[in-house]
């Protein structure tokens, strides 16, 4: 139980694309991840996926849709629909999925979700 | 499925402690609350509390202890640990919690949470 601040841990990210887990909350990972470039397009069919930009601009790419969020923004993407996260420049991104959600809908491709 | 703007939501709040719905997330609601003055002290017997604060400053009183948040900080209540939220100018602040849950602890008291 202590305080978390996201701008403290995502200093210690050095990468993108690779989420780091900051807190639990009820079987969930709160994470904290870098976005710079294209994902691939994936799909969680058990979860929802939700996102909350805390710097910087993310393009989400849901159905035939496009959606752009800046800072102090959140979409949560419905389980079983395909998207993709886009930044043009690196955008800072607060993360939420049930521990154990391979990022990539791919257990087999999906980043480590490390505790930092 | 649309961007939520955390701000223009809390713009539309007037009321203290009385938390607002603004998206769902696998059967948890996503809240934005104003918080001023002090919540009673309550437990979630069944549920972890998730507490971000987007502006101003928090007291989570937290069994013995204090912790205090300011925007981009995060904290967690892990389930059934007595705490409370202060605030001595208005905070603001996302709340996550399964839909449904008493915000008090006690459904008798607890506020409506309805979606804006």
């Amino acid at each position: 139980m202590k305080v978390v601040n996201l701008a403290e841990k995502l200093a210690m990210v050095d990468t993108h694309w690779d989420p780091k887990v900051v807190a639990a909350y009820n079987g969930n990972d709160i994470m904290v991840v870098k976005f710079r470039g294209a994902f691939p397009f994936h799909d969680h069919p058990d979860t929802d996926d939700f996102f909350l930009v805390i710097e910087g601009e993310v393009m989400l790419d849901v159905g035939d849709e496009t959606h752009v969020l800046g800072p102090g923004e959140l979409f949560v993407v419905p389980r079983g629909v395909r998207h993709r996260p886009r930044a043009e420049r690196e955008a800072k991104v607060l993360l939420i999925e049930p521990k154990g959600t391979p990022n990539t809908g791919d257990p087999a491709t999906a980043a480590k979700k490390e505790r930092i």
